[in-house]
């Protein structure tokens, strides 16, 4: 029975998130009803999704280039640095249209009740990319415990090197994650990103 | 841009019915969260449900052998046949712990509006297993206009060959899917089956 390919393709979809096993069982049965090579071209997609994408040795986005296709962008500005916790992140920043510096993936929120701490967060990498030419960082983690833990610590560790340290404005509703942001409100954060 | 491995992985994911653009993109950030190998185990249990599993050459259920396990099985009735719309509504026979005869699984219902006639139907196939021993054939069709046309074309077929044809009972709401409906609706249903 562990064998049966229907149980382990439900198995495994109910692995996604919000996706228990009644919709999985669902999504495996449509799966059946489609042309034969519907299966392996959604499969094949998330094999090469994972096999593709890698860090950025610059800014740790998640990239199938390294450096990744913003880092190598000569168009952008050196001088401002938007640190962002999650890779999703940076298109709710880009799909307000008014950011043309560069980003820095933390991957995470210093976070001590998941065990979440500096060192476990991609901020070596940031410390070393600010000797070239970043006048500015703009802390755009989320409006909540940890992102406001993980922005005060940022400061408190950039500030010294004499570079100046922004946040986004709350124009955010506090409690809402970055990544689902109307674009608007993130226009205005933007705009009104305050000094720390 | 169109070669992005999560643009295509987005895209792909969202081909499931009910997953929209953004659930897709929020489930491949997740994949990407995951150790290198799950989006892997995910992709290739999909690739391999799909060329595991074709129709049985008798009862046309989707299965990894042909004959089927449930029709390689001694210890079902050959006497009694449930005829389903769809794979998925076997496992709600099932589930009632009453039934103990043959399926067969027509993959769809009479809908002229949806451009399915009889003939895109396994109802030959259905017609050819008439002869095995079968002296009952229970309808358990949707209880919905395509369902309750698709087993009022089947009794007018085989109740002149002098086989017996019932229908489930209407223990099952009117309207509600066969596979969602409840276990003791269903096993209601199969205790009131009645004569066509």
């Amino acid at each position: 029975m562990s064998e049966d390919p229907l149980r382990i393709a439900v198995a495994q979809l109910a692995r996604f998130p919000g996706i228990g096993e009644r919709t999985a069982t669902r999504l495996a049965y449509w799966l059946l009803q489609q042309p034969e090579e519907v299966a392996g071209e959604i499969g094949q997609a998330l094999v090469a999704l994972r096999e593709a994408l890698h860090p950025c040795e610059v800014c740790c986005d998640l990239s199938a280039s390294s450096p990744c296709r913003r880092c190598a962008d000569p168009r952008r500005s050196d001088g401002l640095i938007c640190v962002v916790e999650r890779p999703q992140d940076i298109g709710a920043i880009e799909s307000s249209g008014e950011f043309r510096g560069r980003f820095h993936v933390l991957h995470g929120a210093i976070s001590p009740l998941d065990g979440v701490g500096p060192d476990q967060l991609r901020i070596k990498e940031l410390l070393a990319r600010l000797g070239d030419g970043a006048d500015e960082v703009l802390l755009a983690t989320d409006p909540d415990v940890e992102g406001d833990a993980t922005a005060l610590y940022l400061a408190r560790l950039i500030k010294p090197l004499g570079i100046r340290v922004t946040r986004l404005a709350h124009g955010i509703a506090v409690g809402t994650e970055l990544e689902y942001a109307d674009r608007s409100s993130v226009a205005r954060a933007l705009e009104h990103r305050r000094e720390m």
